[in-house]
């Protein structure tokens, strides 16, 4: 029998999709799960007649694949990745590659990278997107690690790959943890761009009184516009399902979101390097917030809303929320951007931030027409500081500033909260202001713990220090750090 | 000669000032720096002619100490803690006591005093708040460790507390790094205190073109109001010191703020805690923007302000200010309340949050009169799940609610960033709402992930799934995670 030419650990819906995918475009695929019972319905299931070989023990599982052995793990990102690892270490021979295609941390993909390539072998952490259907019909590949591997697993990615326009979404990420880490600033995005579209709701269910039915017609109009994206579509398509009864489903749901993962990596990760990631944390919390059900009951009744009263001409107020949303949008995409910019730095990544785009146009959640006009930008400029200095996204957000701002206005006069279109405008007006008011804070700092501070009229790197109050305390603070 | 009540390791600025409180206060100090020259500058200086015992090797420094020892150290945090501790290890006898007053990460604190533990010894983390004046005149802290400990640290660190009203700010805060803990959230609450003061600054300056001598007296003013606590007190002597020129000196302050630190940290524990701490996070991410200076000057000349045209009444709109920095004062404080709450839980804490406010009322940065409010609230009831359905600040809000909308929808229009007064704004209008628009997010997730969802019609714990599109994908994940 002929060899596999690659081997897929793990066989829930990703896994399998992949497998299935991998095999439609002419590949041998070996599979393996822990448990058994999966591979048998795999094996009576969907392999069935299929050139997928499925295997009930590891080492059958690496005896059935072609060398060097490529062994992709589809499995839960954590422990169970090292514990595989481990255990595929003894079976495998030199040159072979091992990679994990889950939602593994980016800092578990730099130690990996290493430790397994100290074992002779190479290790490929590759964020794959694109949800079930994704997997199935192609996602979108972000693969980093050992150089050396990719050429072995380019062929595979990339015939399974989302194709968009001839260009193929899988690209070479970088060295150990870059594919992870891109992984994980899309799903940041991803929830930024899903807590923009569910402000844009909550204003039209709850300001303009719209129902789900006007609202499907609203997203169905939107997604022809720059807004054109998957979110943007599956919304439309959501709002228009109904309930048994015949009511909107959506309205049946309960408001709580669940979250654990790369959505709060991504802003963790803002804050250790120092990135004003202000729209996709505002996000996160907003499901913390959302998954306070309870208490939130008691405080709606504790501090009761007042009626709402739109006056205006309600389409006209639909455009500006959509304005809105789209230049919230391009804040959110800028602020991932320059957290991938920053972090390239910090661990000497050679990001192609066009390509990355371009990766993103096909197969995943977050795909869009949008990215092209990023693609674009960076492509014009690679080297280019923030997404907004583009000649078309500062031309695009001054055409949607004024709605924007009126959008928002009339958000926090009448109780929506925005958390996400506000902070986004909040960016941007500080980004775009010359001075900051951080020099009071500064002075503060100075007067209660002798920081010091640099001078407007000084060059940087000189530090003064004022005896704010005419008494004592001259020294500068070495050890009290606030 | 007596031996010494107490040692102090570091001498800097809060370690010299620290030893000098507690020789006022009667004690017997001797006192350590790894810098020869600091103990011998200290020992001709202001230690001369009193109590205090400069030593010059490690071995002398722990003769000189009364049995237990209490060793404290003020030290940079981090790894030069770590080393200290194992100096001292060998040196120190069964029972005798190490305390680090410096800014600790709490989780560090909770491994020191384990490993301090395990080696016989017993171990404090102490929050120190209050600056080189503070240390001096009369800190806030905040013990935490090994319990035992403290029968016999108790008499020296209450007599050189803050007394507020014949309170001592002072008071054990629990086990292993709780001390450290409650710290962190004081400096993240101090963040957000100076963000908020900083915005109701720059509206005034911006927007209502005043002077700084104007403002100097609104800042007096609002110090007679419910806002009186030290940073609008210093705020307000700030803006008066005039520099060599006779102009302002705030003016000439450069407007990049630094920050390392205890701010960050508490914004990643909410996010690790899932707690919606965004006022504080905000905060962190304004200092990041600050300090990218060159950037913002690019950009404030790519996207020009418009002109400010304020229309109305200004002393009416400073009362408006004031308002709204009160109101998102209250959240900022509900929202790190919250935080303890949770963390208490994680971490098996029995915080006394009305002792923690009352800590809090003298010797630190964040002193204020509203924080007997937060006392009040507390005492009343312990298990108070939100400082906003305390019937005080329902009332409050509710008061300010108008002027605190009427202001950002303001800033909104004028394009003044008030990331911290709006995330306010937007998390107490996510706080009140029963029906948040996650529903949508829900059915999103579900939509592309399987994810399932809850219904509102459905008792809680039950899950479903929805086939949207009708076409595959009914299995539900559990691999992928967005």
């Amino acid at each position: 029998m002929k060899k596999a030419d690659i081997g897929m650990i793990g066989l829930a819906v990703m896994g399998e999709n992949l497998v299935m995918n991998m095999e439609s475009k002419g590949f041998q695929v070996a599979a393996f799960d822990i448990d058994e019972k999966r591979v048998s319905e795999f094996e009576k299931g969907r392999a069935k007649g299929k050139n997928i070989s499925p295997t009930y023990k590891l080492e059958d599982f690496v005896d059935a694949l072609e060398k060097p052995r490529k062994v992709m793990m589809m499995i839960r990102a954590g422990s169970p990745v090292d514990s595989v690892i481990d255990q595929l270490i003894p079976l495998l021979d030199n040159g072979d590659i091992i990679i994990d295609g889950g939602n593994s941390n980016y800092e578990d993909t730099i130690r990996r990278t290493k430790y397994v390539e100290d074992q002779g072998l190479l290790f490929i952490g590759s964020g794959v997107s694109g949800g079930e259907e994704g997997a199935l019909k192609g996602p979108s590949i972000m693969p980093g690690g050992s150089k050396k591997a990719w050429s072995h697993v380019e062929p595979i990615f990339k015939a399974i790959a989302a194709d968009v326009d001839g260009d193929k979404c899988c690209a070479w990420i970088g060295d150990n943890g870059a594919g992870h880490f891109v992984k994980m600033v899309h799903n940041g995005i991803e929830y930024g761009d899903i807590q923009l579209i569910t402000e844009a709701y909550h204003l039209m269910k709850d300001l303009l009184q719209l129902s789900a039915d006007e609202m499907h017609e609203v997203f169905k109009k939107w997604n022809e516009t720059e807004l054109d994206s998957y979110l943007i579509e599956i919304t439309g398509d959501i709002l228009k399902v109904k309930d048994e009864d015949g009511n909107p489903l959506v309205d049946k749901i309960l408001d709580t979101a669940g979250q654990k993962g790369t959505g709060k990596w991504t802003a963790v990760t803002a804050l250790d390097e120092g990135v004003p990631l202000t729209l996709i944390t505002e996000a996160v919390h907003s499901r913390f917030i959302s998954s306070l059900k309870e208490e939130r009951v008691k405080a709606s009744k504790q501090f009761p809303k007042k009626p709402r009263n739109f006056i205006g001409d309600k389409d006209q107020f639909i455009e500006e929320i959509r304005k809105a949303l789209y230049a919230a949008k391009i804040i959110s995409y800028a602020q991932g951007y320059d957290l991938m910019r920053i972090a390239a730095k910090t661990y000497k990544w050679d990001l192609n931030y066009g390509e990355i785009a371009l990766i993103w146009r096909g197969g995943c959640i977050i795909r869009s027409a949008f990215l092209n006009k990023i693609k674009d930008a960076y492509q014009q400029n690679p080297k280019l500081e923030n997404m907004l200095m583009d000649q078309y996204f500062t031309n695009t957000i001054k055409d949607l500033t004024d709605s924007w701002r009126k959008v928002i206005a009339t958000a926090v006069l009448n109780g929506i909260p925005t958390p996400a279109m506000s902070s986004a405008l909040n960016y941007f007006d500080s980004y775009t202001t010359e001075n900051l008011p951080a020099n009071l804070l500064q002075a503060q700092r100075d007067y209660f713990g002798a920081h010091t501070y640099e001078r407007k009229d000084k060059p940087r790197g000189e530090f003064f220090h004022t005896n704010w109050t005419g008494r004592g305390g001259d020294t500068s603070s070495t050890t009290y750090n606030s």
